[in-house]
């Protein structure tokens, strides 16, 4: 009973949340994330000292932290950007990550009941994903729902869930042009659904409320080079989720979208907003193109193979765009080197995991 | 201020019922439907007197009637079986379509309120669809809802939305086995929400409570040799279906599935339906991979060159499978004879329409 009572995940799954500011928005999450291990990625200033309500466990990284840990290569990590939450999902040893903003609050669905995200978006990865034929009544493996007729018998098992991509109430996550044609706008349509996206279908993935599963997807949920020195950001997420989604289909893992909703409070000032966007705005019509069209070779079989190959191909056909992508490209690979020395069984083994993990210990309170 | 009262595309829609029964559940749609004009395809024992309830405008069309009208191309029209209800999409002389079953009744939503399906189908027929790139809060055209951060602007216009298919509360449209499994599994859950389906991606469409625009796609809406004479049954709306999606997105043409909801009200037998099943379950297993892969040539500019060419690979690829798909390849030729004979603009010029309009209000009653 007690077993059953247990949060699920509890010791496999790592929440990692990027900020500059006090967590106090923890407190309305307490009862649902207590329960598990936080990762959070202080960026900006590191002498600022970021306060942590009382009763979580947790490890903080700032940008000493992160140049200590990586040493030359922290420089594919970026700062002044909350793409640098994906220095967390390096160093995490779970198999699954959620990752939220610290301006995401509890919301509520119609019935006026809490929304437990986590729980739902477990619920998402431990269940198969669809991507290849699509079910009109949605996701096939809720309660109360199932593959309607027509729906190839061949199919029905589906494929494992590798990311879940959550959904935001009150405020959208519209980019700056949208807020500011629509500034009143909010999000008050509970959708009631999860889907798995299709297969050859990009979508723009929002690092906001977001899972995944680190052993299926980890090495390409790389944020990018973004914010501080880039000429570049608020394309974090959308850089990983184009990537992400590309080697999902290659590897047959599945994406879904829908539930679980936050409360999304505070909308980001669109003025700053659109001078991050306005490169990503105008290279996305590019962009988007070369992801469509990327294919890996049969000879890409895990997900760090795969990523290799499309840093060449990023640097190959982004590269003539603008400069940025060949910075970009390298990145990458410094990201998979990254990953490799901080995730391979030699790295992990007791003996070796002392280095990483002092620098984790330096750095944890409880 | 009366025409804003007046029902949407009052002139522009016909709505297409199969049948074998009394139309009374027509009761429970005058609000919605009486101002509309009907075309009724009476299925079965053409002596049969079929009752339309008093006050609708309505064509009805039994076999005798549909052999009269067709001649040696009737062959091509299923008998016994609700694929019959293309006849009705062949001789309507209207831009739009909607297609109901006489056991689906009106749904509520969850507020209480009584859905008008038919109100719904249209505004989902008239704004664009987005097939290229999947928005995250789903139609990107309703009210309260836009494209998200990421979403290309080059993509934003949309394409023009062909087919509108619409769900059911109450009884699920599942297949034989899933009917004996969960007999007593119910619809419960109002998902509100409208999407594109991503192009490339192929979806079970169910004939239930769908709407087109007969201008766009009509000629791709041929539900096939079905029922009586032919091995198989109830895979006329999916055949439909594969068909339309496949050219919609050689096309560029949109297609929408979630709301409306109808109530289904009664589940068809599922033994019954096994046997009718039987060799469409086992055929779709080739059916589909040959629809994914199926690459239209550049030449194929309209529904109907589309069409012809499908029934030609139709013929060459799936008639190893069996005989039957020869005689289908056939049937989807004469399908379009019989549209161009009908729809041409000559003969549908005021001079020549006489012949048509005659087998029409001979079985007009009003």
């Amino acid at each position: 009973m007690a077993q059953l009572l247990s949060p699920p995940l509890k010791d496999d799954l790592d929440i990692v949340i990027p900020t500059i500011r006090n967590l106090d928005f923890l407190e309305m999450w307490r009862p649902f994330f207590q329960p598990y291990h936080l990762i959070i990625v202080q960026d900006g200033d590191p002498t600022k000292k970021i306060r942590v309500p009382e009763g979580f466990d947790y490890e903080l990284y700032n940008r000493n932290d992160v140049n200590r840990v990586l040493g030359p290569k922290a420089n594919c990590i970026s700062f002044k950007d909350s793409a640098c939450r994906c220095f967390g999902f390096l160093v995490s040893k779970k198999k699954y990550i959620f990752t939220i903003d610290d301006d995401c609050f509890v919301a509520k669905d119609p019935s006026g009941k809490e929304i437990n995200a986590l729980a739902q978006h477990i619920e998402n990865l431990l269940a198969p994903s669809t991507p290849f034929f699509f079910n009109t009544l949605y996701d096939p493996f809720r309660e109360g729902a199932d593959f309607v007729r027509g729906y190839p018998f061949s199919l029905r098992e589906g494929v494992p869930t590798a990311i879940s991509h959550g959904l935001w109430l009150n405020i959208p996550d519209y980019d700056a042009p949208t807020q500011l044609v629509k500034p009143r706008e909010r999000n008050t349509r509970y959708v009631d659904a999860v889907m798995a996206i299709p297969k050859g279908t990009l979508f723009p993935m929002c690092g906001m409320n977001l899972a995944f599963d680190r052993e299926l997807i980890g090495p390409a949920m790389y944020f990018g080079l973004m914010g501080d020195g880039q000429p570049i950001g608020r394309y974090d997420d959308m850089w990983a989720g184009w990537c992400a989604k590309v080697i999902c289909d290659h590897l047959k893992l599945g994406v879904k979208t829908g539930l679980p909703y936050i409360w999304h409070s505070k909308a980001s000032n669109p003025f700053v907003n659109l001078k991050k966007e306005y490169k990503g705005i105008y290279w996305q019509e590019d962009i988007i193109p070369f992801f469509q069209n990327v294919v890996l070779p049969k000879e890409c079989t895990t997900v760090q193979k795969c990523y290799i190959e499309l840093s060449k191909q990023v640097k190959e056909k982004l590269g003539p765009l603008d400069p940025y992508f060949q910075k970009l490209g390298d990145a990458m690979l410094t990201w998979i080197e990254a990953w490799e020395d901080i995730n391979s069984p030699a790295k992990t083994a007791p003996s070796q995991a002392n280095g990483a993990k002092k620098d984790e210990s330096s750095t944890k309170q409880k």
